[in-house]
């Protein structure tokens, strides 16, 4: 089988061999419902205790607050309609380089009645601190301001303003689903400074599809979006996926294990790819910024990043032109437009990820053939003229 | 490892290995995100595209109406909150025996301003035909009546149902995940008499836990519960769980193939424990009304359920009191009551549900521990009165 050189983790993870091994009774000879009162069903339940305990830990958390859901997208619809349907409609803010599943749900509100102020950015990727404390002003109801975003990996020193939105009288909610495992993540800190709800998912950090989690303060109240036979608390109905919950209890457990070690050898990787890739003459993205270890968005001025990608695939490296869940769209992405970035070159935009599995050799690889993939297509494009 | 028999098969199934074995490879190898443009997630997106027809087929339904969702749960709430929220509020009905993923959402609803009746069921558990037809003059804009109950397998005629809802202008849904894989379930067929959304689920037909699938007739307009990335459809974002609705897949095709056979099996493995169990003395409810073959719902007089599911643990045998999800509940099953089952009676419920991989001898083994255990609890509850 043709196997392309992986560089796409912001996207999804392989499972870790460990990982899938621990999910692999889950799928048969355990294969109970958790709420069944019989030793298959306290064997599931036991399980899930313990993932729920994993991922907690992972988050600095206590496991009774952490919601297993079914995915980030549904972690973060859960807590934005959940909380909006507690209470009256009012203001809602959120960043302007949110994920979709952030956006879009904010945007179902202001159909229903909500007013939405997307925060915007600064040049590098930033929340804009003096717009963001003069919409404090407006009372905003629900904030929801991503940690790490998943196209730049620019992090965001999310506590000062989520001091502010506690001041204001909001809840806060933060999208942790790109920073989970590349950076710590420290609810008790983070809930400390005024965040009441993370996100964060099991895919991206060597864990399997399909479990999530909403890690929520308890004073906030959310109505379910999936209601039925009251499981996670009534927060969350629905057959708990056990198998799948396992793996992301194990692949939290081995997140933390080794976050040092990843991110600074990640790191490295990472600044050996930067320094060839503005070598080469590319325009990095937030690259002033704090950013995620493994994170790389670029541009080659008058080169579509689409047309790149594709080129790479088929050399043998499997990257991203802009996030995963948005490919399909060809409009240039909302966070490098957000960022001030022209239409043409945020249309060039290329997303190289790193994981714990790429290497050196594999770094030195994916630069000599993007050198020649990008003189072939500026040849190409200097021919057209 | 202690072991009992497994029949509880309706509150979920054990994974067919041949369904494990086809997801595997999706779980590491194959990890891509089937968002993603390069290789990875191309195959990824195959996957999904071929489970997509397998379910399709499983149902009589064309790949474009399958909507993959993470459980029963979400389709059905999907559905209900969906459909709804394209609509002014108005008139709702659902079966009063319904599932709590149903009848929840539809109390959701109720205090959003909606309408809500509950459908009795005669003695047998069937739905009452002539107050559905007294309710179609208030002109309902949703109905959702379930195929087949999850506590006493009872199958209901819901052509005749949907022919008049349809006459009344409302969309009609129906909650099949019970009867996936153990009756004929044809989407064509009864979306020409009105039906227009089925919900199924994997994990009920040997698939895993996290995936489902909503079955959606695409003149109905429903809302994402999940929005975001735009994924099947726009109808249900997030990335998709790519192993499991490729396990689904395979479920869906290997329940489609073994359908008549096993029901058939079932159904005799049903008879002998009816036969058994009225020996016993125990009264078996909706023994009347056409029933899944696998599924009998039975209970003792002056017999606790709860302890009979106890005991019968103990011994070696994994029965359910009620359905899994409410396990949880001290209440007797709204099922039961809804039956006008007094509610001494309802506590005493046990239900058995046969699965392809038990057999006769596993029955009579039941049938021999059931009777020490009522006989022994009969003799406790004499002595104490």
């Amino acid at each position: 089988m043709f196997a392309p050189v992986y560089l796409d983790h912001n996207a999804t993870t392989p499972a870790d061999p460990a990982v899938v091994e621990a999910m692999l009774p889950y799928l048969s000879a355990l294969c109970g419902n958790a709420s069944s009162r019989h030793e298959y069903g306290r064997a599931a339940r036991r399980a899930i205790d313990e993932a729920r305990s994993k991922v907690a830990a992972a988050v600095g958390a206590h496991a009774s607050e952490v919601v297993f859901t079914s995915g980030g997208s549904e972690a973060n619809n859960l807590l934005i309609k959940g909380a909006a349907a507690c209470l009256k409609p009012g203001v809602l803010v959120v960043g302007a380089i949110e994920h979709p599943c952030v956006i879009r749900p904010a945007e179902q509100l202001r159909k229903r009645g909500w007013t939405l102020h997307k925060l915007a950015v600064d040049g590098v990727g930033r929340f804009a601190a003096a717009e963001f404390a003069a919409l404090m002003a407006e009372r905003p109801k629900i904030v929801s301001l991503m940690l790490a975003n998943n196209e730049t990996g620019v992090v965001q020193d999310i506590a000062p303003l989520a001091r502010q939105a506690r001041a204001a009288g909001a809840w806060f909610h933060s999208d942790a689903v790109q920073a989970l495992g590349k950076i710590p993540v420290d609810f008790r800190r983070l809930n400390a400074a005024g965040v009441n709800a993370l996100s964060v998912s099991a895919h991206k950090i060597g864990g399997p599809k399909g479990a999530a989690a909403l890690v929520l303060d308890k004073r906030l109240d959310i109505e379910p979006l999936i209601a039925g036979g009251g499981h996670e608390r009534g927060l969350r109905s629905g057959t708990e996926n056990v198998a799948a919950i396992v793996g992301f209890g194990v692949a939290c457990e081995l997140a933390s294990e080794r976050l040092a070690a990843q991110a600074a050898r990640l790191l490295a990787l990472r600044e050996r790819l930067e320094s060839g890739l503005l070598g080469l003459g590319a325009t990095v993205f937030g690259q002033a910024a704090e950013r995620l270890p493994n994170t790389v968005c670029f541009a080659f001025p008058d080169l579509d990043g689409e047309t790149l990608v594709g080129q790479l695939d088929r050399a043998g490296y499997a990257v991203a032109s802009g996030a995963a869940c948005s490919s399909s769209s060809p409009e240039p992405s909302h966070v490098l437009r957000a960022m001030g970035v022209g239409p043409e070159l945020a249309r060039g935009a290329v997303r190289v990820s790193l994981g714990g599995d790429n290497s050196g050799a594999e770094v030195d690889g994916f630069l000599a053939t993007l050198q020649v993939t990008v003189i072939r297509l500026q040849q190409l494009t200097a021919m057209a003229v």
